[in-house]
């Protein structure tokens, strides 16, 4: 059972991860991979907000750089949420319930390319109008996938 | 000096980094930010060796998925060593000696573009013959300006 699900799970990433055949050694490695991950993505995603609420100057140029590590990024982590990576701030749900939890990784990696391409246009209306719904996809997967 | 230290740096940075003109709130900000990059860096890098040292069985796919992120990745840890960003594992070095910094730093950019083409041609060989070049330039870099 235990090698059908770890098959299983595999697939379900396979869709949506760039690093398919991602392979760590031990857990602890995974799970540093993927809160680094996210770490850079929420770096220059938090930018992208602040410049969308006002918070930070807007800089086309810069809103196009970050925008594009969004996305970029967004298929990396997933990899590290391979059978036997429980830890760090991943609740057991991950694990538990991995089609809702694929179900809005994806939704999250679909909000950011729509946010990409909005940062490419250089106009800061249609940044503001697709950051909503990114950080809106971000924050209904930690809702339900990550400790607080 | 140091408002001109900080725009010289910035300047130098801008010619290799993606987010030119990145910023963070706190050095620990920046830190954490470039340990990231780095370490997801690291980890499609290792994967990359494993397969050139035979420790891991070629697959042209997972090598091509591998090398590209390497090589997104390698633009980004600079904006993270900004003026003020001492800590970590940095040596004082990187802020005292920013013209060789630069030099080793933009040799590694150059060597994972290299090590990125020849992942694509899907040939091991190939990718044996990048892969040392690449990893003697991450090496330098780290024996000049990384603590062990």
């Amino acid at each position: 059972m235990k090698a059908f699900s770890t098959l299983a799970f595999a697939a379900v990433v396979a869709t949506v991860a760039l690093p398919a055949s991602a392979q760590f050694a031990k857990a602890e490695d995974a799970i540093k991979y993927r809160q680094s991950a996210l770490s850079v993505l929420g770096t220059h995603f938090s930018r992208l907000g602040a410049m969308a609420n006002g918070k930070m100057p807007f800089d086309a140029k810069s809103a196009q750089e970050s925008a594009e590590v969004v996305a970029f990024m967004s298929k990396l982590p997933w990899a590290g949420f391979g059978a036997g990576t429980e830890g760090g701030k991943a609740k057991p749900e991950v694990w538990k319930e991995q089609a809702k939890f694929h179900d809005l990784s994806g939704k999250m990696e679909a909000e950011v390319v729509k946010l990409n391409a909005a940062a490419k246009t250089g106009n800061l209306d249609n940044l503001k109008t697709a950051f909503g719904p990114a950080a809106n996809s971000c924050k209904s997967c930690h809702d339900s996938f990550r400790n607080k």
